[in-house]
């Protein structure tokens, strides 16, 4: 695997959910069969569903066995430093916000190779983002932080519009990674920061 | 994308899961950003179960952008005239049986058209009606509709059984479809207003 | 179909999981299309799911209808003899386990005759082996089984890990199927009888 900006994004982004789904598991205490597997599982989810609904199978992490192996030595490294990274308060909402930012990008760029409509990438870069943290917890028997009255899907469809505008423009692809990954992160703290959350709509 | 009956009545059922949707998620008290997600997950679920497990990749609503545009006025009309449309009663009801109808179809006419036995087609007829209900309902907190005590799926099964039937017996297209989607929803509807329901098996 | 020892396995682990799945149903008092349905969710799951992410499309039980029928007959007898079948105590742990070891063998199986590589043939053996049981438990309510205090999915690693190796040194592949199927079962067996578990990680 050469080493682009898009493989760094995506091994960071793995890395940052993999550690996230680490802690959650071991919350929730599940023994260490199940902190490994709630850990792939999150980390590999939205990458999974992603290539499995444009038909790019056997899936990546199939082809490429360096995720398995990554997920697997930071798992181990989670597991061991699991009281030091819970020291910093919040670690869990920082991995997975990362995450979600990283793996926006990841998306909305491998729907554009596929010559998909933009709408479609930005529909991807948001499933992309956020399928693997569902997975996670709903395993865990958490309402999935996707329905929480953050605005979390949001900014990840605001982060992928602003790249396929971008991309449109002809902006060098270095930049539109950087800049549509830490938009996706900033909205997140905004949102948590002020507790900035969307309209409802009761039926009367 | 041509205006053939096989596409209007996809549209049509598209357009009544969405619309269910989207009263289930209003009904659920989610934000914006959730009742928009149930509603398109909804309406896009079981076509693309269908398509992943046949291999017809990238899904139809991802060659096809007119089923996220169409979604997405759908579910602006159903938050504006939300209490109109809950003034009719069990609506939510009524737009869930139509779209059940009407996907059972196009699901077991795509099974046909990629040669696959005839119970496979009847059994992606079922897969593709009941699907995006059964994840509204699993995203919503509710017991899925499938597994409550009306003959849901059943339904789903017999239309798909008489499809296979006509179709073997050279019947016109447009009156197989008809005929179809008309006996699932009658069969629905009778089986709730005369509470018939199927045999159970107790392990004494 | 021809009958050689791989598709004897394959109709033997769908025998065992569809009886497994019919029990399930029965004991939650699920009417009778409920029963069929987790019956054969439980059965084809996890080779559903192994066929998708590697892109074998349309998946095996559309292309061979024998899985269909076969599955169809044995809920029905599962049905009849429901009463018999449950006398010997604990026959859903059995049969489950017995789906579960063959399982294991045929997704190995497959990921090698794709060309992938080791550790993903190991986690594809894994996934096969217990998704099936996953959904059933999950449609049924319960906690699923692979996260319960059994080294549940590990005892499929386990074997999965013996299976490539054995096939790395050029063993018969009818004693590979045999032993490492045997492997699967005896650990399940014998961490349930002794009540072994794996280690916790808590997070102080």
């Amino acid at each position: 695997m050469e080493l682009t900006l898009f493989n760094i994004l995506d091994i960071l982004g793995t890395i940052a959910f993999a550690i996230s789904g680490a802690l959650a598991a071991m919350d929730r205490r599940l023994d260490l069969f199940g902190i490994f597997i709630i850990s792939f599982v999150t980390a590999i989810g939205g990458g999974t569903l992603r290539d499995t609904l444009i038909g790019n199978t056997p899936v990546t992490w199939m082809e490429n066995t360096i995720y398995i192996y990554l997920i697997g030595v930071v798992t181990i490294l989670a597991i061991v430093f699991r009281n030091k990274i819970n020291y910093l308060k919040k670690s869990l909402f920082l991995f997975d916000t990362i995450g979600l930012g990283i793996f926006t990008i990841t998306g909305v760029e491998i729907g554009i190779r596929n010559d998909l409509d933009p709408i479609i990438c930005i529909a991807l870069g948001a499933m992309t983002g956020t399928f693997g943290g569902a997975i996670r917890d709903i395993l865990c028997n958490e309402i999935p932080v996707i329905f929480r009255k953050e605005i979390y899907a949001t900014a990840c469809l605001f982060g992928g519009l602003v790249f396929v505008i971008m991309h449109d423009l002809g902006v060098n692809q270095d930049i539109i990674y950087l800049t549509t990954s830490l938009i996706v992160i900033s909205i997140r703290l905004l949102v948590v920061k002020y507790h900035i959350s969307l309209p409802y709509f009761y039926i009367s």
